[in-house]
């Protein structure tokens, strides 16, 4: 289609977001088009705002307007935990379930040397920093469950043992309202063999 | 997450378009976060350029920048034949089949009654006008092999009968590539039906 190419070159930037194919890019540009111009407008401008006020909280790591973020500048948080994560994404997934109320480490990323990842570009010095003044009692490493997690789960394992701080990792287990049938069988067995008492 | 107001809005806003959830929404942000400024501005202005320059195609529907469209201002194109979509998309995948050298009408929609869009919510009135001059002599109907899709053809096929056009409608059929175990036995019952001599 040479017949637009404002809208070409929208559906182009679009298709560099995560997830979102030509396909869905153009699905995406023929909605713009047909949506009111204000909320265009809300949206470009809350795009730049984004972009220009959101940066890294520089204790944690997390997305933050202001600096440190709410959760390091909050004193009700346990600053005996950190609760060290991949993504700032995984920040809110554990904030969600209300079950944890220490303090964050965002390491933005994962040791993957086939991507040429290795620990010195993450953020696991200034993790290393925050445990130094002997505040922090326990490390709980919320890598993903995934290869790449798995690796920097065990490398920053081995770095904080020496350093006589507890390290926990969350527990391996069958979902809530898991059917055993269709949890994988991996799953299951770590399940079985970590039972606990009923 | 209270941490910042200007992220939460954007997560929002991206919720907002078609297929995006509050998750994908919040994964896009962060992506929209780690992105050079740069891009960032370039497609917040490609967005408003859309949204300010697109316009549909006064003849035919089509999203344009210029007032006819392309394919309405070509000469090449066989004017004897307009194929009749629902969504301006829909006109983007048939041409790229170069399977189809005529015209087109996107009717913005098709008809449900459920949605309160009637025919008269359609862009119908303005393919009976193009119809007029005895020029075009056959109208495919390219809408969706959906209920609504259906019964918009349905619709039409009715007005279009009683002014001696011929009338088509896509083939149904098993898929390229398709396997027969693998569709659904609707396809392939009407495709059996409409078989062709080989």
């Amino acid at each position: 289609m040479k017949t637009a190419p404002t809208f070409d070159k929208l559906v182009d930037e679009l298709s560099r977001l995560p997830g979102v194919g030509p396909r869905t890019a153009a699905r995406l540009a023929f909605f713009i088009v047909k949506q009111p111009e204000a909320w265009v407008e809300t949206l470009a401008k809350t795009l730049l705002d984004v972009k220009r006020k959101i940066r890294f909280c520089s204790i944690c790591g997390q997305t933050t307007e202001e600096d440190p973020c709410a959760i390091c500048a909050d004193p009700r948080r346990d600053s005996r935990v950190i609760c060290v994560v991949e993504e700032p994404q995984d920040v809110i997934t554990i904030e969600r379930t209300h079950a944890y109320h220490g303090r964050y480490h965002v390491l933005h990323g994962a040791i993957s040397p086939l991507d040429g990842i290795g620990p010195e570009q993450l953020r696991i010095e200034s993790l290393m920093k925050r445990l130094e003044d002997g505040t922090v009692q326990e490390v709980v490493i919320a890598t993903n469950f995934t290869t790449k997690g798995e690796t920097t789960a065990l490398y920053l394992a081995r770095l904080l043992h020496a350093k006589n701080i507890r390290v926990t990792r969350p527990a391996h287990g069958i979902p809530l309202g898991g059917n055993l049938e269709y949890v994988d069988e991996n799953t299951v067995g770590q399940a079985v063999a970590a039972r606990q008492s009923f």
